[in-house]
């Protein structure tokens, strides 16, 4: 099968296409550098690894899922089998100060890509959604069937909401369709390589990358939001993922189809199943780095909960996936590509 | 004030203008005649029908809101004061078979006109929402504060729904916007006139301009969606409401942020707070027009629900309208534009 994979450079987007690749899947990736670091020639540096680390052909597009007639032009130009849609503006704080980007930027390209679909007969469609989608949880573990829409505090979130919606809606008028919506839980870690990983430009807004330029030395500090939650420590609790494991989680949506046929639309949690707090995840990366980590305690920050962490099982029973790499290995291999790529990937 | 009001030619947008026009507003009207009426000039015909009974002048211009470069010409040659975004694609059952012409068109337009009113400094939006971003009612009567978003079964209810969500964040990023999210319930009836009225293309959509349409033997019968609801005679229960009391309700709004300023986001149910059956409907037109309206009883539709009726006392609080016309306005207006025009506007 040939996909189309948008946002292809980023963090998810590189450990996907290795993985498809490493199962026999072809791919065009395309990325607009939103997020992700190109090189001089305006190539991306991640997918250039990813074909080192393969030794496969990664062919590249810098093209804006926004711009319909660079879209079209690739639609045109080659047969897809599939498309993976991770493309997104994704920074939750940025996103409350400029709604209009947000919800612009991330329906229109999704709203092309969908129109594209349509037009050039391309029938299976994997989004990258995301746990934000559930709101503050109404329960826990999260199962997909967990209420929806909810108390969402930021566009970046509502994004993802809308875009789950419009795709269920296609999705039931194109019943030969199939729709994958995937919600990822907290994505870390590295290939093992320690070529790829995660390269925020800027000040990072996740936690782990921000831990790791902590124990390097290129962040003096971390604010930890909160040690007053009704958790273990008092810290957030979250169920953090391996980038491996959510990548694989990709390529064995396309196997069920490739499989099984035509599924419709399916929902699946991307998540281990178990929380650790913040605290619990500075505390491992101490340990595998040997390195001195400083924190500060800062207020919550509008809209933060005690603990978010799902219910894998629907996805290992449809798609026979579950998380292989526990918390060592996530640390374990964000401290071997932070310390092989101090400086991301633009060194 | 100036203020542009897009899908302007339309039942609601027609009635509007009229009563923005009364109050001492002026108006740039546009409109794409997605749904309105044009004259063999490209004229629409209602608006100059608005001109007749005001003696005004309706400056319009045939504008897809959609079409970016077009709308902006608008924003650079007009000074507004404030817009009332009507436009939008309205048929619920074609957008569950269209879903992407829906999300698009109505997502893509709100999209553009926020954009402009962002880069040439417009900070007062009144946007036409629906009860259907209710769902099913979580409570009745309905109020402002009453759930929203859950279980709404249509791309169209979704629309309505997401264009809040932008309108709110974007409202919260520009503190110094003023937003009006108008949530209409069921409008129907005609200007006392009866020189402008409902005309939808095709067969209707909505209740009473079938009913119209049966009554003066254009259309055979009508038939009811379930009459097993646990309602008064067990047909569905809305809040009906006179086109010209919703029209005011949009100078409210206007007459507000003049009087009071900085209002912020501020969202209204505008209907009677009075709910009636299909049943009693048809028996009021029945009465007003003297001809007989044969009913036959089908199947309820997917997201039917038996009865629907808000609390309309913010409305009343805040901007000081409440709804004057009861059913027997709304029946005996209606007839009096239905027999005046028994081919719509095209005759």
């Amino acid at each position: 099968m040939h996909i189309l994979v948008t946002g292809a450079a980023g963090f998810i987007g590189s450990h996907t296409v290795l993985e498809l690749l490493e199962s026999g899947y072809t791919v065009l990736c395309i990325d607009n550098f939103a997020n992700a670091i190109s090189d001089e020639h305006g190539n991306a540096i991640s997918l250039k690894r990813v074909a080192a680390i393969t030794g496969k052909p990664v062919p590249f597009q810098n093209v804006d899922v926004c711009d319909e007639a660079a879209l079209e032009k690739v639609f045109a130009e080659n047969k897809f089998d599939g498309v993976i849609h991770l493309a997104a503006l994704k920074a939750v704080g940025e996103s409350v100060a400029k709604p209009l980007q947000y919800y612009s930027n991330n329906l229109v390209a999704s709203l092309n890509l969908i129109q594209m679909c349509l037009k050039y007969n391309v029938k299976n469609f994997v989004f990258s959604s995301s746990a934000t989608v559930y709101g503050p949880p109404s329960e826990l573990p999260i199962t997909e069937k967990s209420q929806t829409g909810q108390g969402i505090t930021n566009p970046y979130g509502q994004t993802k909401y809308m875009m789950e919606q419009i795709l269920i809606d296609v999705g039931k008028a194109n019943p030969e369709w199939n729709v994958v919506l995937l919600r990822y839980f907290n994505p870390v870690g590295a290939h093992k390589s320690g070529l790829i990983g995660e390269d925020p430009k800027g000040v990072p807004n996740n936690l782990m990358p921000y831990v790791g330029q902590v124990a390097i030395g290129k962040l003096p500090v971390l604010t930890i939001y909160g040690d007053q939650f009704d958790t273990v420590d008092g810290t957030g609790v979250r169920d953090y993922i391996h980038v491996v494991d959510l990548a694989k989680g990709h390529v064995k949506a396309f196997d069920r189809i490739k499989n099984v046929g035509n599924v419709g639309t399916e929902i699946y949690n991307l998540g281990t199943g178990v929380g650790y707090s913040v605290r619990q995840m500075v505390d491992a990366l101490k340990k595998v780095s040997g390195r001195d980590i400083p924190v500060k305690i800062g207020v919550p920050r509008p809209g933060d909960v005690a603990s978010v962490f799902c219910d894998p099982s629907l996805a290992q029973e449809k798609l026979g996936w579950r998380a292989e790499n526990g918390l060592e290995e996530m640390c374990a291999d964000l401290w071997n590509w932070q310390t092989k790529n101090p400086q991301g990937f633009s060194a």
